[in-house]
């Protein structure tokens, strides 16, 4: 049994370092706990200001041997976040400065705990925004999406966090500071470790500082949403639109037939536009002016209306107005609310294979026990879909062992992936046991014993 | 000492497996060894046409502790492919194979020995290409480039082979096949272990095949070549090309003024045009027609001709004018006639620092001895400069040393790379030694014992 209680665990922390918080179990009652009520289940949270105090800490946690679960914004899907009593939780919430906009060189340094919208007001007035962007902006912290990998909208065209990423600094769990703070893009230097904690779930270090490569700010926007039969049929504008030169696609969002139906009633979105049965495309493209973005996308429309068989369109006539569409798309949890705690997945296919696997997930699910109906959505044009019963949770073993086997079948062998942006976490352990290369799972642990040998960094999650 | 000769090697491992083509000394007397004299050195070159055969190999290997050198398209210029004898080469000549071209979801599956030119041929009709490209694509392979993470003419708008990789196949020392054919950008599920093997340069298993991304084919076309004060002006002509809506730009290649002046005499090439001092920017852009895109670029210069204080220009008036003025880059080892064996380098920095760096660079050489000269050129965009000194080599060692603390010095403090795409390999492992820190050197030594414990892959290099 560990010697600390929450309480005397505080105490214990509180003196490490003039730079170190600690936030002890009366400090944390009643706060918000983020996306998963679980996530200050240690009731002790340190929030060092500077990469010294979170060395001292982690330092000392090795020392007395106490576990340490990362946090960055707690917008997190997956449980990565999850803590337990005797385990102090390590948040970024204090590393919150901009440390450097380099407008000349395309590259931004910051904290690990800068919110994303923070960073995207603070580029607006350079003419420069990051490449990466997420619903969840206003929680979600540069330090977690580099820990997940973070995709979101844009990836179609930029990547993901790990294309993005240019520099890092990590406290490891010896309490060594790896500092890679490489601000370009180009570099064949032995190997690149800092991949590693790309993606690594808070599971190899601490992340206190990252440099970002930018993106010029395309501002001048149209927005469109239409009608269409199908992935296919998306995927077919998606790429018309990619092909025209007096337009940059910004957004290729997808919704199918139930989430649309449900989620336009709830907000009392007009579908008299849209065809029966119809899914619907979330557009948006940039050009050189207003006035050009929306000629621009109404000729690719005119343009297209018949060869990518559109179900209807209706374009955005006021920024108020485009902000309405997304909000369709991005309020995405409003599922919820009618099913507490649906189970919910975040798959990667070929784009070109979306068709086939949501017509086999919809009968699959459809088959089993009385039928479960699924609201899926995403990011059509880089293949990742979200995908969430219309069924409460969480589910008895069986029928979620059957639902898993459904939204999984395939998914591997098509050369997809079971975790698209959300990470593996504490709730898709059993699916990176089940999909991930045994071999891969063996070096994974090996290199995660190699870097944290007692298991102090998120134990349980990823699973290591 | 070991049992093995060249031919007795080669004897003991013909038999190993039917796919498995064995060249003894016999065989490769003669043969060209690419870009280091003692590639070849081994005598033995095993190519494998399949993964098994490269997995019996290289099991083989293990059991009777024969070092292993993988080879690629032999282009590598910091002597990663050189070879012993006692060891045995691993091409991937015969892993030539283009398995699949995907246009719907933008991806090609190839066997890691296609060359970057045999690849771009076979995308052409499909209307795709790869998101990098190099001056030595004809006999780079993307395996090779893999194994250096190249970056090329396209890395200021691409980035990286790692940036383009989706998926991976390595037959590890083990003899055990690690594979990642992933064909989705998104993916978040669990540590990205293929990563290591990108810019691997060869230490820690055999890539036989990988899934990268495409990008769209733009091939209408302009071309010009300016004069340019110093690479601020030249970066200013691209940004200023970046934010028009009415062209992409495809290339920013900049020469320093002794590179143009010692080239264009040696090709016959008029600089009349050019201002007396000046530095050359290469630029492309590419547009919707050809026709777009030469009016597109001519308004661009003179929109800029003042602003960017341009020192002259000429505009490329066919395509095979074009191909002249990509000449005096790319045919970029014409100063080895001169000086054989000149010290070159390839470092990156921050782009914006570019000119400071440069003079720093020609003022300490000039101060090193009876003073060096030295040819400086590269993609300017991305801050990525080749530099080699107007003197043969090899240099006596405390020159060495001398010239390499000048060029080196101030890179890692600007949060640029001492390689930036030819690698480490055996000629910059000084510099690794120097310049990477000592933390990651430690951490890369023991995942190399982890996946080599017998050290049997490519020896030496990186320094492992």
């Amino acid at each position: 049994m560990h010697p600390f209680t929450p309480a005397t665990l505080a105490d214990a922390l509180a003196p490490l370092h003039a730079e170190l918080r600690i936030l002890g179990p009366q400090a944390l009652t009643g706060r918000h706990p983020g996306e998963h009520e679980d996530n200050l289940g240690a009731g002790v949270v340190a929030q060092p200001a500077s990469t010294e105090a979170a060395a001292a800490l982690i330092a000392w946690c090795r020392q007395n041997h106490v576990a340490i679960v990362p946090h960055g914004g707690l917008s997190g899907l997956v449980g990565g976040g999850i803590s337990r009593a005797g385990e102090v939780v390590l948040s970024s919430a204090r590393l919150d400065r901009i440390l450097a906009i380099r407008p000349d060189e395309g590259t931004v340094e910051v904290e690990a705990g800068v919110t994303l919208e923070a960073l995207q007001a603070a580029l607006l007035p350079h003419g420069f925004t990051t490449g990466i962007d997420l619903g969840s902006r206003g929680s979600a912290t540069i330090g977690g999406m580099l820990s997940t990998n973070a995709g979101g909208i844009l990836a179609f065209r930029n990547g993901v966090m790990r294309h993005q990423i240019l520099g890092l600094e990590v406290v490891l769990p010896s309490g060594e500071v790896f500092s890679d703070m490489t601000r370009v893009v180009k570099v064949s230097a032995g190997p690149d470790l800092k991949q590693l904690f790309i993606g690594g779930e808070g599971a190899f270090g601490f992340v206190t500082k990252i440099v970002m490569k930018l993106e010029r700010l395309r501002a001048h926007r149209a927005t469109a949403l239409l009608g269409v039969a199908d992935a296919a049929s998306a995927l077919s504008v998606a790429a018309a639109l990619g092909e025209r030169g007096d337009l940059q696609m910004e957004a290729a969002e997808m919704m199918w037939p139930r989430y649309i139906r449900d989620h336009a009633a709830l907000k009392g979105f007009d579908l008299d536009w849209l065809e029966d049965g119809a899914a619907m495309l979330l557009v948006e493209i940039s050009s050189e002016t207003e006035e050009k973005a929306r000629l621009a996308l109404e000729e690719a429309l005119a343009e297209l209306w018949d060869r990518a068989d559109l179900k209807g369109g209706i374009l955005a006539q006021s920024s108020e107005q485009a902000r309405r569409f997304w909000d369709l798309r991005e309020d995405s949890g409003f599922y919820f609310a009618s099913y507490p705690n649906a189970p919910s997945f975040d798959v990667s296919i070929p784009p070109g294979e979306a068709d086939a696997y949501v017509a086999g997930l919809i009968e699959g699910l459809g088959g089993i026990g009385n039928g479960f109906e699924a609201y899926v959505y995403g990011h059509v044009a880089d293949g990742n879909l979200h995908i969430a019963l219309a069924a409460p949770g969480p589910l008895p073993k069986e029928t979620k062992r059957a639902v898993e086997r459904t939204v999984y079948a395939g998914v591997t062998a098509r050369g997809g992936s079971f975790s698209a942006e959300h990470g593996v976490g504490l709730e898709k352990r059993d699916a990176y046991e089940a999909h991930a290369p045994a071999l891969k799972q063996a070096l994974s642990r090996q290199i995660k014993a190699l870097l944290d040998p007692d298991g102090l960094f998120n134990p349980g999650k990823v699973p290591f």
